[in-house]
């Protein structure tokens, strides 16, 4: 079976990674494994501060740096830019039962859209492969520019609905 | 062609970590690309600090974490105990050039051993496909426990003569 991939995206402060700490939450307590993958967004390589020891290693040259102990591993590693596919064979050997993308917005997999206010409702026409959308509060799920695309359309908040939304597609 | 992997082994304070750090450096400098994995030795997982995004993943129940940004990647995860195979898997992803393990005794890849007193001599009739002794300071380079194995046989401190013999390996 192919691993699904799907996106969390939206601006800036939108609350892509609350709702994804949730979402990693509500599934990992229904027994699936998950995995995430994050771009550093504010420019410059991941903070610091990775275990001691492969940190150590990494600093003194090494490439690759993996350190294990019951059962958690710890890696760190230098690899070309924009190696998403790479990134992605590496969470693949952890078996998930989906992986989560957090931004890279250009990407091709499918999509949940946070949006915070209705300005940025423009993200909808911009972005391939819209499945879902999550309003803040305040914005009317009735908006205008909402029909076009007659996609289930959640409101933030509403966290069991969406996270079951998303169970109900992982099973299907 | 199969990525070489080969392991530092040595007993507790034989200076294995020191060694490599070293061995790392040197090359790196040589245009290298190298990898290591280390079993985290103190028991429990590794320690925490790692990347303050990965870990609010990890800890929310995500089965692995990757968070990149400038070419470096920060991967925390969760695996079977002893899935060895799994994590020389993990950094053959980084196209090293070698794989040096540390520790990890009872597996049969090539070894260079660490002997910091002469009773751990003993070693090299317990470990499987020893290539290269390194001997602490005052240990005899004549003794007639190291005769039968036929080795070549460095003392710590002669960083270069042993890393030559490891590029020259490399080489062939």
């Amino acid at each position: 079976m192919v691993t699904p991939v799907w996106q969390v995206v939206g601006y800036q402060n939108s609350g892509k990674t609350t709702f994804i700490l949730s979402l990693l939450e509500y599934l990992k307590d229904r027994g699936l494994q998950t995995a995430i993958l994050k771009h550093h967004g504010h420019g410059g390589t991941p903070d610091a501060a990775v275990t001691k020891d492969s940190d150590r290693y990494f600093q003194a040259g090494a490439g690759a740096a993996l350190v294990e102990g019951e059962g958690v591993i710890h890696l760190q590693g230098r690899m070309e830019e924009k190696s998403l596919h790479k990134s992605l064979a590496l969470l693949m050997a952890f078996e998930p039962d989906i992986i989560f993308l957090e931004g890279y917005k250009k990407e091709p997999y499918p999509k949940i859209v946070l949006i915070r206010e209705e300005g940025h409702l423009s993200l909808l026409e911009e972005l391939a492969n819209c499945q879902a959308v999550i309003l803040w509060p305040g914005i009317n799920p009735a908006h205008e520019r909402l029909l076009p695309f007659n996609l289930p359309i959640f409101t933030l908040g509403q966290d069991k609905l969406i996270f079951n939304w998303i169970l109900g597609i992982l099973e299907d």
